[in-house]
């Protein structure tokens, strides 16, 4: 991020009327985005949730109280306008650009929809509590989908939120927060969609077992990113890095989204300047995955959808931000006593 | 509030085409915006927040580190729209109601400007560290002058939010959170404004002197306003019982919107029903406050400068949770298969 700017919009905010940096988290970030974007007056008036879809063959282990064939389904949601997502991408005014990057079924009926691109890798991973769930080209496939996504949006959006869908993807999330984390998998494993606790014991299990059968290497991304994986959270990871190299902030939504990040991260460690967390979702190896990455979630609702909803929601405090650098006026401006020193 | 109507929310969130309430306090809020209104439809296009600004005689304690004249240019600065709440109001599309509930200089050359009133009890409080603050006439006309207030812009307005103006308002804050809650003074006070160790050693001291000299009796509200109050504070109170009244949510903002809230709710408890903690302050006794009043802040952004800014914000949260219970597609609706139990 360019420093310069960076540091105007400090000595800026610095001299709002206001007790010093009383708005907190608003103005770290309204100075954040002054260095992603190189400019004391960015505009973030074109934004887009891109909610990348896969699915898994680790259902296969029952790690999922949904059944699969429901990735499918919320993807037609998606497209109908109906799901969590689209509330709340209407609510902050963002369009959602839903990709298929390999769910198992087929979807239908959506040719020439505006919002949906097809980057299908294949019908699903293979079941990683057995062995990889892809091989290392189709993770470099995914990662490059994302990348020439986020490179084509780049022309019409200015801000990005990344969103994801697919049953049984918080098993992969955790696996590779637990590799890239050294963390045992009891401590970044949580509830997902709301198993119960046989099932979460059952779950860590199934997350012992994919780290050992398939022996990922943390140092190599698309070592762990080919093993433990997803199509979806290979494509979130390269939508992150095509905005970064287009200086585009984007908002990372939650856990898998995060998973995703950590893999952006170890690709190229730079792309962390664009990332801003969103928010802190309710599954336990979240705040473990952010902390990894330096990040701190903007907002803490209690949320464990996904989608890009946390993503989202964040927008407006892009907004705030912006409106707090470029509109309040400074102590000199605005003709009001400073504090006594 | 209505418990027909949010038992009704409930159903329907219960459905929605998510995992069981994964949109976490959103929903919460959701279910409590409609019983408030009695409504599965609630509108908030028109909103407003009102910043009630006074003066405080306790500055002579030497509590603040800003200039009391601060107050009257701060006013101006609203007026202008160069402050902090003016930029966020604008990032939520509610409009800003200034009112002169009695700061210490004239307030010039805003004879009709359509968001400026003045219901101006005197030029700023006594020194509450020699005496009362106000009289109980004085209280009773500041709370009467907010609940009138709110009825006013109750034609107009279907949401509100608090703000407060005051140099040296968080030195009453303090005291009425440590009167109501029994809590001792160094829990509940804080930096204010951003002062350094000692002066925030000798504002505790001077919150001790001001309880022991008044002796407030925290089973009357008109009590503790009148001696350890303030006018703006008085105002907000009155601001949250007029709007209760009318059956219209009102965002708490900080540290003095949440002392204003705790009258209110001493004053009427079922206020309580129609109060929205909107953010968690920087300052200590906030939370304090909060969990007094059951409350539970939606953002924590280290923010700390009143006006109203956390209000304003919030009410993006407000649009959010009324989408969701409007716009998203139970499973039945999108044909989304459901969990196996």
């Amino acid at each position: 991020a360019d420093t310069y700017f960076r540091n105007r919009a400090k000595e800026r905010l610095d001299m709002l009327t206001m007790p010093h940096w009383a708005l907190g988290r608003l103005m770290d970030l309204a100075m954040d985005l002054a260095g992603m974007t190189g400019s004391m007056n960015p505009k973030f008036d074109n934004r887009v949730i891109v909610t990348m879809a896969g699915d898994h063959g680790v259902t296969a282990e029952g790690v999922s109280k949904y059944p699969a064939e429901v990735t499918v389904q919320m993807v037609h949601n998606f497209l109908r306008g109906g799901a969590g997502i689209n509330a709340l991408a209407r609510t902050v005014k963002a369009d959602v650009v839903v990709v298929d990057m390999g769910v198992a079924g087929e979807i239908e009926g959506v040719e020439g929809h505006l919002n949906f691109v097809s980057r299908r890798i294949r019908p699903g991973t293979d079941n990683m509590g057995v062995g990889p769930a892809m091989t290392r080209e189709e993770a470099i496939l995914a990662v490059r989908a994302g990348i020439e996504i986020a490179h084509e949006l780049s022309f019409s959006y200015s801000l990005f939120g990344t969103g994801d869908m697919g049953i049984g993807n918080t098993t992969p999330s955790s696996a590779i927060v637990a590799a890239f984390t050294g963390q045992p998998p009891e401590k970044v494993t949580g509830r997902g969609t709301g198993i119960e606790d046989d099932q979460f014991l059952h779950k860590v299990e199934v997350i012992k077992k994919i780290l050992k059968v398939n022996n990922p290497d943390p140092r190599d991304p698309w070592d762990v990113l080919s093993k433990i994986g997803g199509f979806e959270i290979g494509g979130i990871a390269g939508l992150i890095l095509g905005a970064a190299s287009r200086r585009k902030p984007v908002l990372i939504d939650g856990f898998i989204s995060t998973a995703g990040a950590l893999i952006a991260a170890s690709i190229c460690p730079a792309s962390r300047d664009y990332m801003i967390a969103a928010h802190r979702s309710v599954e336990q190896g979240h705040i473990i995955a952010l902390d990894h990455l330096g990040a701190k979630p903007l907002l803490n609702l209690d949320m464990r959808l996904g989608e890009g909803t946390g993503a989202a929601l964040a927008m407006t405090l892009v907004d705030a931000a912006v409106r707090i650098l470029t509109e309040v006026a400074t102590f000199e401006e605005a003709s009001v006593s400073q504090a006594n020193v």
